[in-house]
């Protein structure tokens, strides 16, 4: 690659909601651009969280200059531990993000010392860069976009964004910056795509105080309400309509109480004087007075929501007359987790109200009307599409197409995709290492596709063992065979299937043994084919089968 | 329960979508409604399909008098073929559902000898009931609905059904004799849920014509239509559609051919002379004369659908310039599958139809303004809301309010629960057996809970097996331990961790045996507790281990 160009290198969060992480390179100075994790899709088994592969940043590390985060969510922030760990550089963000990334770096013991704060307007020099933060609007307080001034030209990258025109908080996105940087001229933009298909204006996030003020207005019993623990804008609404009504506020769930504390403490929540109580004072006050936050709103099975819905909760316990609201929508794949909590709920005579139609939540992200503005405003000479799966990805390219781009300045990119930028041209310039690491347990990318394909034949039709000890020098068998299996059938009822197995393990080995045993394999194979042959014509599945053989 | 008492007992369909079956009794003389099967959720680990539990059928085998079904989609007849097996007894349906019907019964080796085709306005006498037959329209043809004809009164059950005014085959849901019934009077009416949630009327069948008329005129290229198979309304207005285009038409999927051959057989597709041709000759024609209807529109990984997006289809290859039509929408589940499929196609450059606001699919089911209006029009004294999860009941339980039912006479059940009714009354009156009842493979109902927890477990880290010959005289190992791992770690890489874990079971047996063991119990135990200590402090793993233990 030329060394006067500028590289731009997304290593996540194209083709995927997901592990947004960017880097930015021109000659040997090089920035990175958010270091979020991905929650593991439904055939990734028994893996917690999936990071960027970054042996692209770990060899080039004495090229980078700064870490920049646009905001506190985990997409964004999640694998700064796994980069930190290996990687000594300062880290700028708002002091709201930094807030939320020294709790993560805490648990995950690594140390955070150059965590530098910024605030939208200030700028900061890193390497040949020149970085610049411009305050957005998103579901959680203090997020930015990033502009960098390099030798080719501004780039500008717009984090989450939406334009909230009647923001909660009162600071609404700076499109005088996106003008003024269109104004000068912007060689590339990257911009958010998540709600690419969706036509028209996100709705401001005020319309959710009045919606909740109507709801709370008729509500007779307790009201639980649920939101993203990040959403502090939410959530200050929520105990400002509780406060309004009277109402205390007890908070569940740990990642709330988290965030809760974290913000009242910066300053981005402010809550009345005696207004928070403990959850165990909550049956101290008449129904009507009580106003219980909670996480669970995607339905995450161990969080406080869903363990109110199975009346599993240790110190709260629903029932007829109190209402659930879910300011949330379920994020694609948690549908129906969140669907049987409603249910759940109900069942328990609960009032839930769920509805995106009733008002009570709107999106952090900008439609398909707040794109086009953003592309008029920036008026860059490229566009690189970031932060969404394919086809939203094409969504913004269609629409920047509308607005007079030309179709070969845009560039719908995979992650690892290198693009190159002169002041005057851009191209594809090639792949660098890019792709999925899985975090199971302590290990980070030691679980690959061979351990997910074990552990998915496991999941189907769980494992049939054999066992036996064989006097290799003469050929018989010592002790067994013995068969053990789990996850396959219902061992109790499958007593002849079990004794069959046995038998047909015998003849395998009769028909191969006779004097000294030289090789396992062969063996193995005849026993693992015999035993599925007769395994599947007895039950119609395929569990894994394992052959052990001992010898003396 | 009293013997003068009409009893309604649900075994499936309630609070949930699937499996429906519902039994009417009166005395000695039992009618089921419907036969379904469900497909497994996600957490129902290897399972291929979910019937409901019969025992109570089987118990009262000798009283049932008939099968009665709505229509052929699997939630309403999938599990017939478990109930034929051990029951001999009539089954009633449309010409379309009993072709399907015997499709699948075929599969299975169950004979259908007493398969009795019947028509709207028919009725058929079975024991003490009088059944009557009523079109609906639904997204299938030949849908019915079913009135019973009792002494304590008459009983109306929608089974799924929407009022579409512009049907495209013309044979609009018989609301006159809904009306009728209504005059006469109706003690209980059962209504369709489906859709509860969703305001105003489900759009008429033939706007999908006006919408694929559009699309079809405006693409250059070959297009690819994906539907539910069983939809042979829409797959005959994709096929006038192309034909009005000139297109040839080939059917991808074992499923969608067997349905249109079925259709066609019956009468109720009909396709002009030389229109259909095999998916091998599509290369003699050109682009613009090709559409290929295809299976996959739920995201089904081994449909063709999926096939195709992963360029994995043995005769089709999809490129730039082909379009891809998705006429349906995502079942709540499935949402993740079919955006991944689209995210594919795009990539291979295919142009992807899929918004719902493109007008290309529209429900089966009823909207609220549809089941107010079966509501006021069949006047019933007590309503049961089927076909639906929890909150779906509930909302149309809302509804009825509305139109004016007490709130009293409307039973919220779930499945197994018994409803009692008189001329004059009705009351819950207890329960029966009910629940899931999983099919794995040849096994009905072997698998549980059991089976399914260690899927679970197996998922999540895998397995890990120790196993090792014991003198059980001496108290000595003869050979082992041996350590063998699946989906735990990847083996290669973890020498070390299998070495020390065969150490670990020594040290456990050194500090056990010395002299006869009597009992393997204590040593499985003492290994499992010692290698679940150091596997976790060493991966945050928990794998199920399984320690064996031979002796000679």
């Amino acid at each position: 690659m030329n060394q006067n160009e500028l590289l731009i290198i997304p290593l996540g969060g194209l083709g995927e909601i997901g592990k947004n992480m960017t880097i930015f390179r021109y000659g040997d100075d090089m920035i990175i651009l958010d270091c979020g994790l991905a929650f593991p899709e439904e055939d990734m088994l028994g893996i917690d969280l999936v990071i960027p592969d970054m042996t692209y940043v770990f060899e080039n590390r004495d090229k980078i200059r700064a870490v920049v985060l646009t905001h506190g969510h985990e997409d964004h922030i999640g694998s700064l531990f796994y980069l930190l760990r290996q990687v000594d550089v300062p880290v700028y963000g708002s002091r709201l993000t930094l807030g939320l990334v020294e709790g993560r770096l805490k648990e995950y013991n690594v140390s955070a010392e150059k965590l530098i704060p910024v605030a939208p307007g200030d700028t900061v020099k890193a390497g040949l860069f020149d970085i610049g933060f411009i305050r957005v609007n998103h579901s959680i307080a203090d997020a930015l976009a990033v502009y960098l001034k390099t030798p080719v030209g501004v780039v500008v990258h717009t984090g989450d964004f939406k334009i909230d025109q009647t923001p909660v908080d009162g600071q609404m996105i700076d499109i005088h910056k996106f003008a003024e940087l269109g104004d000068k001229g912007v060689l590339v933009l990257l911009s958010d795509s998540t709600n690419a298909e969706r036509p028209g204006y996100t709705k401001s996030e005020r319309t959710v105080s009045e919606a909740l003020d109507e709801k709370f207005a008729a509500v007779k019993g307790r009201i639980i309400l649920t939101t993203f623990a990040s959403n502090v804008s939410r959530l200050q609404q929520a105990i400002n309509a509780g406060d309004k009504y009277g109402r205390k506020v007890a908070v569940l769930g740990r990642s709330m109480a988290t965030v809760v504390a974290k913000a009242m403490e910066l300053g981005y929540m402010t809550v009345p004087e005696g207004v928070v109580i403990d959850i165990d004072e909550i049956n101290r006050y008449p129904d009507n007075q009580i106003l219980i936050l909670t996480t669970g709103s995607q339905g995450e099975p161990m969080a406080a929501l869903s363990r109110l819905a199975s009346r599993n909760h240790r110190s709260v316990e629903l029932s007829y007359g109190d209402t659930v609201i879910i300011s949330a929508t379920p994020i694609p794949g948690n549908e129906q987790s969140v669907a049987r909590i409603i249910d759940g709920l109900m069942r328990l005579g609960v009032d839930v109200i769920y509805e995106r139609s009733s008002g009570i939540h709107v999106s952090g992200h900008g439609s398909q009307e707040e794109m086009k503005l953003i592309l008029n405003l920036v008026r860059p000479k490229f566009l690189i599409p970031v932060h969404g799966e394919y086809r939203m990805l094409k969504c913004q390219e269609k629409l920047a197409e509308k607005v007079g781009l030309a179709k070969e300045n845009i560039f719908i990119g995979e992650n690892g995709h290198v693009f190159a930028f002169t002041a005057t041209s851009g191209r594809f310039a090639g792949k660098v290492a890019a792709g999925k690491v899985f975090v199971d347990g302590l290990g980070i990318g030691d679980v690959g596709n061979i351990v997910i394909r074990d552990r998915h034949q496991l999941s189907q039709d769980g494992v049939f063992i054999v066992v036996l000890t064989l006097d290799k020098q003469r050929g018989c068998i010592v002790s067994g065979p013995d068969v053990v299996s789990r996850g396959f059938v219902y061992v109790r009822d499958a007593e002849i299937l079990m004794n069959e197995a046995r038998q047909i393990v015998k003849e395998v080995l009769e028909g191969m043994t006779n004097g000294p045993v030289t090789q396992w394999a062969p063996i193995k194979n005849s026993i693992r084919e015999a035993l599925n042959r007769y395994l599947f014509a007895k039950t119609g599945r395929k569990p894994m089968i394992l052959p052990i053989i001992m010898d003396v």
